[in-house]
């Protein structure tokens, strides 16, 4: 069987003794003064963006709906919902808030792993703060080390994990959202072990529910399970020796080949957080610079959309074959469909969710000028870059705008304001009521909080 | 790589078109007229020993600690938790009943798949039946059909799925639970598909923990998971079209080469719960004869312990491969040694759970006789088959005895009266104080009752 060779072949490779052990003596004993003042601030510039989309997607229906099957078997109420008036017992909180916070896929991107890191370490952190005292320091580390944790374990399977079909937001989420509890918990390094194997009998999540309500299920799952996992470490609740690198361990049976040298070379020097990217646009990241143009054409006051005859996007094939998707009818297909974004971008001179939903894909006139769209490979193009040209007849000059690097990757990433501006942005569209200015006020003041959990209040719903 | 390449092999063999809405029409029309009596009245087999298996679990270490942990955050306890006095909301019932009906893999047994198929699907069930009435014609037809989905889906990428490392009664448990819900909350085939599709973003569970506590907890979840699935699908929480056969569905991305006609063929006409077979010791199958032969040999009046020189094993090759394990230090490695289950049984002359405790295996002379196997490796014998031969010295003649086909497979099941036995003994290993003749009485009597909740108090723990 092909498969029993694959195993073979990755137990001749690195050398797998110890690998989850050593990762947990490593997470037990990390310090504050350990991280870098860089990655504690990108540490708060992630929940800044956490936030921004969990106040946008706290109304969506799959929220929603979990939210009131939960309510039935809530315990008590402690924890804050992001950005609804309902609170949750801690478990159901994790669960909802790490879905709201990815349920548009707006959240950040961990450039390695395409891992949303944020949306299961987050919320299971902020709901044992609504209860069990910490500080802004400590929900800091734990946050960085959760992460750490979470990434290096994608990178050992990466891209295998996710090509099969892995929702590795999801798999590996749990192990976050274990180790930042664990840590909290004040977890020696065996229950760490045991926190690991405890996550990896609930690691689970695929590709084929994108798109369906499913998805958010995996990812609230992630948040929740992790939070269990430690819960349970702490209890003497073993797990497995090997939960990482066993013959029948995560890493093996959800990856092919398995590297387990990313999850120990440079532990402690190297940060998987500042690989943390944050989407200005609610859409495939491929998109970024076609996007970028059209805001700019939008501008112009040369521009006609009536006198539009087509629209030439250039770009590296990938572009095209991620991309192009007339006739969508979903707001989600919508997100990478660049037919209906240029369509949208150059009517509105905005990309936000709004410009994404169900009611807008719908609209004719958009329909029509996203007919107009033609692709035009150039695999000269980088990845990131793109150009958009307008041509309105023979009358009028066309119209052209290239991007080399569009905004929200790591070499050109949101600035601090500009995440600011998309929690502002996004709480308004989420409908929640939340004032957004003292949210981001405390979310800057994080690490001199001495009670991490008084932010929450912060982020509920008013209405 | 070679995953990609067996992907597209898969993608090349049975027309993998509505696999899931075929089955999911199949699973909301069947009808209790349609299941045969013989089924009918597995079904009622399997509850005995479900039963049985979770009054003698229900007092372990990992049921006690995942109680507690969970009693934090529960709410309304409106659901019996086997064999012990607190009771939980419906999904932690379900999570706990699940583990210690399966923590010990005393509990029932899927031939072609090793699926224990109860553990997932009768405790979400019976936690759903005492707030949600439900006759027990209607519990048990949910129950049938659960099963049926759950082998199936397990069938289909048998035996490469648990070769690679799943957990196969967690992994597929979960669909299980989902549709037996599904069914009692009388879905569609559209809702049921979704149902399927909440199940699938939650598979999860990793042959690398047997042995450790973390096993439960998989097992547990998909108990409670495939109940949330349900539940949320009713709510129209919707799931993919292909949560089985798509591209990134479970059965391509958790099985090599998955044989979709498992789950269409004879679907209505043949029936997995008749693959169901009981255990009648606690111990790994391949034991079974050998477990046997020792109870036959240990009541001859010729056989004197103290003499005993030499305990020749005779069995297929596999016999040893599995159960080659001297020096074990627990209770659940010695449910895989040949070497404790001969020593323990010739002495003892019994094969329940206290034979297979850590006390037990601690104690120096059954390590001591342990010492003295010897395995024969014999490819004529088959895998049901074993001979055992003590050897006593020059002045006494050998005893041996040949078990042929072992007590416990399909072929030569546990009688009704042997699976009662089993529920009043580990009713009392258990120690619960839970009265055994009722709840025995309840369970054969569940196709007349009007009420199959009220089933659940008779398993309730008294001390």
């Amino acid at each position: 069987m092909t498969q029993a060779k694959d195993t073979a072949r990755a137990n001749d490779g690195a050398d797998p003794v110890r690998i989850s052990a050593y990762l947990a003596e490593f997470l037990a004993a990390a310090r504050w003064e350990d991280i870098p003042s860089e990655v504690r601030h990108e540490a708060k510039r992630s929940l800044m963006n956490y936030f921004a989309t969990g106040l946008g997607g706290c109304s969506d229906a799959a929220v929603a709906t979990a939210s009131a099957v939960l309510a039935r078997f809530a315990g008590s109420a402690t924890a804050t919902v992001v950005g609804r008036r309902e609170r949750g017992d801690m478990l159901s909180a994790a669960f909802l808030n790490a879905m709201s916070a990815n349920v548009f896929d707006f959240d950040d991107t961990h450039a390695r792993t395409i891992i949303h890191p944020t949306a299961p370490v987050a919320p299971a952190l902020f709901a044992l703060a609504e209860t069990s005292r910490m500080t802004g320091q400590q929900l800091l580390l734990a946050f960085v080390l959760g992460v750490e944790a979470e990434c290096r374990i994608g990178n050992a399977i990466s891209p295998g994990h996710y090509q099969r079909g892995w929702h590795i937001t999801s798999t590996c989420g749990v192990f976050g959202a274990a180790v930042a509890i664990g840590r909290i918990l004040g977890l020696d390094a065996e229950r760490m072990k045991w926190a690991l194997g405890n996550a990896s009998a609930q690691a689970s999540g695929l590709v084929e529910t994108l798109g369906s309500m499913s998805k958010s299920i995996s990812v609230g799952n992630a948040a929740r399970n992790g939070l269990v996992s430690a819960l349970l470490a702490e209890q003497n609740f073993f797990g497995p020796d090997r939960p990482l690198e066993g013959a029948r361990g995560f890493l093996r049976v959800t990856g092919e080949n398995p590297d387990f040298s990313c999850i120990t070379q440079g532990l402690g020097e190297q940060w998987e957080l500042l690989s943390n990217a944050y989407k200005p646009y609610p859409c495939g990241v491929v998109l970024n610079p076609v996007i970028e143009a059209c805001l700019e054409l939008s501008k112009k006051p040369e521009l006609s959309i009536a006198a539009i005859e087509r629209i030439e996007i250039t770009g590296y094939p990938l572009l095209r074959e991620r991309t192009d998707r007339a006739h969508v009818v979903t707001g989600r297909e919508a997100q990478v469909s660049a037919q209906h974004a240029v369509a949208v971008v150059l009517t509105r001179g905005r990309a936000g969710l709004a410009e994404f939903s169900d009611a807008c894909v719908a609209e004719p006139a958009l329909r029509a000028l996203g007919g107009k769209v033609a692709f035009v490979d150039d695999a000269n193009y980088a990845v990131e870059s793109a150009r958009v040209t307008i041509r309105m007849g023979p009358a009028r000059p066309p119209l052209s705008c290239l991007i080399e690097q569009a905004r929200g990757s790591t070499a050109r990433p949101l600035s601090d304001a500009d995440l600011e501006q998309k929690l502002k942005d996004l709480a308004l569209y989420g409908k929640s009521g939340c004032d957004p200015q003292p949210l981001i006020a405390a979310i800057w003041a994080l690490d001199g909080a001495a009670d991490a959990g008084a932010l929450m209040p912060l982020a509920a719903g008013r209405k």
